[in-house]
């Protein structure tokens, strides 16, 4: 989740858990700041569309596993978009899973 | 979910549980279809961003009871764009939470 993202740009934006940034720079800086040394991720289900100005919108659920912490449920919504022949993140919301249900 | 939405064009997607529909007759056959005759929503967290090309990108997550059946996690993506002074959803993503945390 740290590294081998696609870039981001000025507008890109990023909802991390209803906290929100803006821009490339803030976004790497949150990102960076994220407090684990390692992360495993299992995707459960990801769903792709194409948007009618030619991006991608992704919806990706799934589990991860932080460093010694226990499993953990994750939502992610993201479009990628194609400028100049590169993939860029444009947006992008990430959630824990927070309900249990029996 | 039935009613109420915003319009569907021609381009429209929607994904229902992995499953994929285009156009606004496909997904509003798609939607009369569903075999409820009652059902009740609660937004756990909802996030939203704009986009480059003017649109606005949703992420919902919360809990949803269909007639009698047990209360369900859901997570909907959904981005609305305005197109001639009407707000239309071009593109929708549903899957139901399908997994326990204990």
């Amino acid at each position: 989740m740290k590294s081998g993202l696609p870039g981001k740009i000025d507008t890109s934006c990023l909802t991390w858990e209803g906290q929100q940034f803006q821009g490339k720079r803030a976004i790497v800086e949150k990102l960076s700041s994220l407090p684990f040394t390692k992360i495993a991720h299992s995707i459960t289900a990801q769903d792709h569309q194409p948007t009618p100005d030619c991006c991608i919108l992704s919806m990706v659920v799934g589990q991860l596993k932080v460093d010694d912490d226990p499993i953990m449920g994750f939502h992610q919504s993201f479009i990628l978009k194609n400028i100049n022949d590169a993939w860029v993140c444009t947006n992008d919301t990430f959630r824990l899973a927070i309900h249990n249900f029996g």
